[in-house]
């Protein structure tokens, strides 16, 4: 595990134009840029990298260099993980990493240090100390990377914890939260194990596929001694500044998908979000579905049924009920002959719950894998969402579109995992500390 | 194959603010933006979707909105192809497809009349006629759509001109190309079938992954009938507007990647990338090689090293005898001791010819498809030059690159294909006419 810095060729001509890698203080970036991007709200694009360029054109100043947003960077360290709150980025992988059978308590512990410590650096702009491409971290673009631990990873912290006599109440049965198992079955699922379950979840997001490329990489390069690829998914949203930001995603059936969503900016957000006790107090639980969509058969319902199997207006989100997206629908509307206008079998009838306690908070990705043969696409929702309580808040939701939903005859839920998302850590501590060095 | 329009849902609130898809005359946005983005050179982020937009809010006017990308528009219709000078986007998809057994001379009229049409109005940001989602058509974000032509094709188009007496030349000698077919096999080359050859090629273009996604599903669903996909690759680079426009890319190994390459401003362009006679004039070709780059291997070697596997550095992709990118090397430097400083072997020696007529116009991208087990990363570089002459141009550069270049070391070719790019069409017409309608 040599974690030195890549050393420099003697006599090349990059002393005075270094990457701001290595161990040093705050680079000029980080100075600028540090803490300047919320990482709640929309993110303007006020990052200019002036002083970081290593280039001699003179056109420092001009117009296009201020609207660069490469230079964005989202806090690492807080109370919080990032990558929850922070508005989605243009791209994300997720990965799913198996702990490799020799991995302890201790094993653990160096795994989450190494990977914190990567993730500090890299979603800062800075290279990774063991970085070989220094160069390809300079494009932070809103980087997150966000840990989840699978349940087999916290029952290794907490078996092994039994032995040395320390740890998250000493016994698994303590640590691990009820809703951290998979999910029960539903009718809907035709789960493959290759997209389900995993010990060790890295959701990396960022505006620049390049970069999560590179810290993709970068984190698997030092997790391989202690884990191997499970699953990886990558999704999409639309690029960073094609369309005003704070529109809300569409999904590839074309709908407006995430109008009704807690805001992290709102009263209720941290009570439906984070978890109040325990080693995961400031931390979450993360659903995570691949639900495969049938775009053909989809393509075949004219547009009347595809509005009435969602209850939504597909050119604008609006409730079949109003004109515009975020209008309030109204469920006990009739038509002419006293049918509901938003009917029973709807998906946004069926998704809420009369008990808003029940709500999550989704933050999904569209997939678009190649397609083979006679299939023209393989595409579907990577479905995300974050609540305090998977038992309390996400598996009733799920059990009523079980039971009904229309959109069921064209999406099938293909995968699925359940992590438990750890609060963040402060400089110097490391995501995980909670369970891996404290008693709760 | 119904090409209506989509109806809307009578009743649906939507009527003032339709989709601007249809046969009807140009678009606002069309008006606006349909020529303001040349095919060459910078781009400036020049957008503004105001009037386009389909909601409420009243910051129509703000700054953020200023630098919207996602409106700008690439000309379709000219006497070249768009995609090939225009200034990479950040996204790309290659999806090569195989006729089916039936299609004939005139069904491949009928496919690229067909396919054209779709391309041309997505492009300006226009639903395509049989859209089912037009409103996921609305972020053009410079898309390009380009089509090539595998020999398959060629021969198909011309073997059935014999039995109708009409195309190009009568006869498949006369219109195929010499360069048209499969490179000659070189000793580097670990070909997998999976990702070679095919009969009509689409590479799909824009800054925005999902206008990509949408693009490729419409040209698709239109394309099934008469073609099956072959394989499809997908690649990526920076995002538009997270560095300046300008900066040379960088691959997955962290090199700089496209210093030396012909501008399409320059006046040795032309000459170097069209084809002059028949029905390619105005076309020219395309070379697509799938090169799987062994990234751990790269990172064994130290930095040095690696800087002279390629003879420049890593930093600012200067030459190793310069300071700056665009520094011309210095072939004949010796060090200290007598030895080149840029090595004999070193890729930008070896990729240079003492004939000028012998340079390819590159325009790549890099993938980073799922690993899996031990694996960390499963990346390399979708290579794609274009050149008049694929014999006079690539080959004789290959074969030289075949004989020695140290970067073989960590590079293998794992496909490879070659087309024909037709010229561009005007209004009216369709890509792929000079073969499929006039005698040459
Ligand atoms: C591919 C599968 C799915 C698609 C295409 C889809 C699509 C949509 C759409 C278009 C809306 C309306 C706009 C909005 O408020 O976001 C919506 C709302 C919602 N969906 Fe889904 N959804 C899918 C799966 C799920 C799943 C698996 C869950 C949870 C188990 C879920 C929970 C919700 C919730 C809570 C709402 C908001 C309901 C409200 O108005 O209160 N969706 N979905
Ligand atoms: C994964 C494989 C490859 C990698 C990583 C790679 C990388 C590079 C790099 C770093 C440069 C120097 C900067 C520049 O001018 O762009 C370069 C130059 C070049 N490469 Fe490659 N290359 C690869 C494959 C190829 C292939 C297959 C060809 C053509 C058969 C090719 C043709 C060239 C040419 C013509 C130049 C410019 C040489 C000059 O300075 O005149 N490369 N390449």
């Amino acid at each position: 595990m040599g974690r030195d810095l890549t050393s420099d060729a003697p006599g090349a001509p990059r002393a005075a134009e270094a990457p701001e890698a290595g161990r040093g203080g705050p680079t000029r970036r980080q100075l600028l840029f540090g803490g300047a991007v919320a990482g709640i709200g929309a993110v303007a694009a006020i990052g200019v990298d002036t002083l970081t360029r290593r280039d001699d054109r003179p056109d420092a100043t001009d117009e296009a260099a201020q609207a660069l947003h490469g230079s964005l960077t989202v806090p690492f360290y807080g109370e919080h993980q990032a990558g929850v709150e922070t508005p989605p980025q243009a791209h994300a992988t997720l990965v799913a990493l198996d702990l490799r059978p020799e991995v302890d308590r201790d094993g653990l512990r160096r795994l989450m240090r190494l990977l914190t410590d990567d993730a500090a650096r890299l979603t800062q702009g800075t290279a990774a100390l063991a970085d070989s491409e220094p160069e390809l971290a300079h494009v932070p673009a809103r980087l997150t990377v966000t840990f989840g631990f699978g349940p087999g990873l916290v029952r290794r912290a907490t078996d092994d914890a039994g032995s040395d006599g320390v740890g998250a109440g000493g016994t698994a049965s303590v640590a691990l939260p009820t809703w951290l198992r998979p999910l029960p079955a539903f009718t809907v699922d035709r789960l493959e194990e290759a997209w389900s379950d995993g010990d060790l979840l890295l959701q990396i997001g960022a505006d620049d596929a390049f970069t999560v490329a590179h810290a993709q990489r970068m984190l698997l390069k030092d997790a391989r001694s202690f884990a191997t690829v499970r699953w990886t998914q990558t999704g999409f949203r639309r690029a960073h500044g094609s369309e005003r930001s704070g529109t809300t995603m569409r999904n590839l059936f074309g709908q407006v998908d995430g109008t009704v969503n807690p805001a992290p900016t709102t009263e209720d957000f941290d009570g439906l979000v984070w978890v109040r006790d325990g080693w995961l107090a400031g931390g979450t639980s993360m659903v995570v579905r691949r639900i495969s969509m049938d775009l053909d058969g989809w393509d075949r319902l004219d547009r009347g049924g595809r509005e009435q199997s969602v209850g939504r207006f597909l050119s604008n989100g609006a409730p079949l009920t109003g004109t515009e997206e975020h209008d309030e629908p109204d469920f006990e509307a009739t038509t002419a002959i006293g049918f509901p206008v938003i009917a029973e079998f709807s998906h946004v009838r069926r998704s809420r719950s009369d008990d808003t306690s029940q709500r999550i908070f989704r933050r999904a990705y569209n997939y678009d894998d190649a397609p083979t043969g006679d299939a023209v696409s393989e595409s579907g929702l990577l479905f995300v969402s974050f609540q305090a309580d998977v038992d309390a808040q996400f598996v009733p939701l799920q059990q009523r579109l079980d039971e009904l939903d229309l959109l069921n005859e064209w999406t099938t839920p293909i995968g699925s995992a359940v992590f438990a998302i750890p609060p963040g850590c402060s400089e110097g501590g490391y995501v995980g500390e909670t369970l891996l060095e404290e008693a709760s």
